[in-house]
């Protein structure tokens, strides 16, 4: 290491501090804040945001930069110490068009937006969250505006979740998805049903958040690295390479709601606990971005916890549990019941061939939003005329509706479209992982997990963020994103689960 | 409002928010963090304190001193102006006056001091934690010659835990004491004991959470401005007017822990909750000292918490809650058991006659530490001689000895006294409050507290931090720190207790 390298790498590791700061302040504003503390908090994650912006976008830094990059050509192009200056200088780049008083107005705002969006959902009423949520679109306008010009709006705000990803790319793969996914739902819906009414029964809160501790245990999360917790919108968060937690919500009369969702966050953490200790502490040291983090959710939660050979394992322990409410319940019964197809109203609960459909639905609002050709006042109605015409089902009220999701209060346009590509990714992955591994199914019927997690941490983890998703994938799976694994994941299970 | 003021205000504001984020992660440390997280967690909170360091001692902030005190006249001596000014004054003075380098070595020596004596005591060894106390004494002493001349060395250390007090003001209040109180204790051990076997009985540990909960809920402690968690080491602390939180530890086979740590840090808490909303956010915006602080903890804790007019009001819950346990125990038995005067080694488990005889002992040590008449190898020894004399008792070892308090690992030397002072002081300010409401102890005989937190509010709380306690007290009481009421309270109450 060089001597300037040295100060550089100092000083980005002292900012990543001060933003795991912001992280445990936001954790704990969601876990366990006394409801009157939001304010404050509010004001001070506003402070601190602005100090790490200020930090980020200074001179000093701005000098920082300069000095290694004079040196850039005696690293190797993959060493640490080249991604690190390329990530920091891209960040730098991007910040210093921003200014600090707008991003704290961003974090005031959203902060307190989270508040009213809780409201405006318990009381069913978009009208309470109209206001801020105008006033955080405004903002994000703004900030969309410093990057002047680009080839779309929505191409800046994508670029924040998904780095280098353009709104057209994302628009081909929808556009190739969409085909065959309505094409898939609309064949499951003439094929006889499966039942799935036994999800509904009265399941003990405690012994579900068992079973879900059971099973991520298995999957190889560390409860001396993390923890789990309550929340009424399940997230992962990290705050070092030892403090990756979870959160989650369980449905007394629901069994899907806690176990698929501690399995989803528990993959997120899994993928942030697997990053080398040498990348923690700094930008590189998580994941690579939101659709890998997903792809690695999405596995663990669907492609292993909804597998039959996963059920084989731990069908036993899940009926040991619940041996009144599963008794008429066989495992090829529990198996095609959490895989039912069934266009829904809540993205969350949405089952694997119908989740996409979500995702496009709340892009396209998105975008008309910032092409602004619809004005945020008319979200619930166009909310409720895209749900028919792509679910063919409409919420009663605006809860269950255009207010489900936390990401708007958190002014995170350009966020879900990640969802959709991680489970293209995930499909991807798993084929790769599956081609190198050809004993895996056989493992996962066994509850064991180790030489899954092992080649993942040696393919995917070991890179945490040291490179933009476009240049991970073909690294770790040798291609492009690429629909077709996903879609013929999806062909194949749900024609075998339905007899297409 | 001149605009150097407003200049000064939002910078001493938004390092407060920085404060706010240490303690979060504090609070986090202790109650939530999984335990491998610890070394990333001591990292963060170092960044983050050597910023707060920086931005409290930078030349700005020397300026922006500099500015106000220009027009220092300008302010009413009393106003939140003026108090502001100087507490930041008083602040960046002492911190200036101390070498970056120094404060960053007993940054380091006392973390690996923490972890030496979490080993010692475990290992009931003095010798393990022997050298690095030697080393944090002389870093102590260090740092006291940064404040030469003095009146006398202690005199420094005493300064940052109750601005102003000297040590010859305390060590008068404590001559005072330990006459009284050996006096007291003396009598009473020649007395007919009472009986406290019915404590160590087995309490369903959620049922002490609930009785807890629900006598501190009458104390107006406000669960949407708080909240409780358990700890290890209970404390109370705060990140903001509306979120003032307390941690508790519940002993199955012991009543006492879960219930009156919970009224002494709800006491604690509800101090913090009282501070007018204008100085919230600011280094006026908590309780004026230690002492004060430990003055309402104590008060609700023995005063109010341990009064017979108390238990006149809450035993019949606690019966109802735990019948079998309390069945062959009366109101007056009860009352009695949980004021048993016992000489033991243990400070946080002393009673109200005792307890001050623990810090005595403790402060006496310290000044002979640092007047250099003490080694720190004989510790031990003059420890188990000093609980002989005052107590007599004498620890069989280490860990229930002299290793049995986290202070000095912190390098908090002159903090114990202030424990000692704060009993003091709640004596005084409970006389001052039932000479104003003499209705006091009636109301308390019914389970209500509005008008005695509505006056401790008007009269104490509502000047937050703004002055020194040599001062507060002045303008609570209209008088000095004064042995007397708290003489007087042990002496009637325990004279009527044993019989006297």
């Amino acid at each position: 290491m060089t001597k300037a390298f040295k100060v550089f790498d100092k000083t980005i590791r002292e900012i990543q501090d001060i933003i795991v700061s912001v992280s445990i302040m936001g954790w704990d504003q969601r876990v366990n804040m006394p409801v009157k503390g939001a304010a404050d908090r509010a004001r001070q994650i506003g402070t601190i945001s602005r100090l790490i912006h200020e930090k980020q976008t200074s001179q000093e830094m701005g000098q920082l930069l300069e000095d290694v990059e004079k040196e850039m050509e005696s690293h190797d192009p993959d060493s640490y110490e080249a991604a690190l200056i390329k990530k920091v200088r891209k960040q730098f780049d991007k910040k210093t068009k921003v200014p600090a008083s707008l991003v704290a107005d961003i974090a005031k705002s959203t902060s307190e937006a989270n508040q009213q969006w809780i409201k405006a959902r318990s009381e069913s009423d978009f009208s309470i969250f109209e206001p801020i949520l105008t006033k955080i679109i405004g903002l994000s306008k703004e900030y969309a505006s410093c990057f002047a010009p680009y080839d779309h709006v929505y191409d800046v705000l994508l670029d924040d979740f998904e780095p280098g990803f353009k709104t057209i790319e994302v628009k081909r793969i929808f556009d190739e998805l969409r085909k065959e996914q309505v094409e898939l739902v609309q064949k499951i819906s003439e094929s006889p049903q499966v039942r799935d009414d036994f999800l509904y029964r009265t399941y003990d809160m405690q012994k579900q958040l068992e079973f879900g501790k059971h099973v991520i245990e298995k999957f190889g999360y560390d409860w001396s690295r993390g923890r789990q917790d309550e929340a009424p919108h399940p997230f992962q968060t990290t705050f070092g390479i030892n403090d990756a937690r979870i959160t989650t919500r369980v449905d007394e009369n629901f069994l899907n709601t806690a176990m698929f969702g501690t399995f989803h966050e528990a993959g997120h953490a899994i993928y942030e606990l697997g990053v080398p200790k040498k990348l923690s502490g700094t930008p590189l040291g998580n994941g690579a971005s939101n659709a890998f983090h997903e792809s690695q959710s999405r596995l663990w939660e669907n492609i292993v916890g909804r597998s039959y050979d996963f059920w084989v394992a731990f069908y036993p322990k899940l009926t040991d549990l619940f041996p009144e409410q599963l008794s008429d319940v066989d495992l090829d019964t529990f198996y095609k019941g959490i895989n039912k197809v069934s266009p829904s109203l809540i993205r969350v609960e949405a089952d694997e061939a119908t989740y996409n459909l979500h995702i496009m639905l709340r892009m396209e609002l998105e975008i008309l939003l910032f092409e602004e050709t619809l004005e945020v006042c008319d979200l619930p109605e166009i909310w409720n005329e895209k749900m028919r015409e792509y679910l063919g089902v409409v919420p009663q009220g605006d809860d269950n509706g255009v207010l489900q999701d936390i990401h708007w209060s958190l002014g995170a346009f350009g966020y879900f479209p990640t969802y959709a590509l991680g489970n293209v990714v995930s499909a991807q992955i798993w084929d790769m992982a599956n081609n190198e591994n050809p004993g895996l199914p056989d493992q996962i019927g066994k509850g064991e997990f180790d030489s899954l997690r092992a080649w993942l941490e040696d393919t995917l983890y070991t890179h945490g963020a040291k490179y933009e998703p476009v240049d991970l994938i073909k690294r770790v799976t040798g291609e492009a994103i690429n629909t077709k694994p996903f879609i013929n994941y999806l062909n194949e299970k749900f024609g075998r689960i339905y007899g297409l």
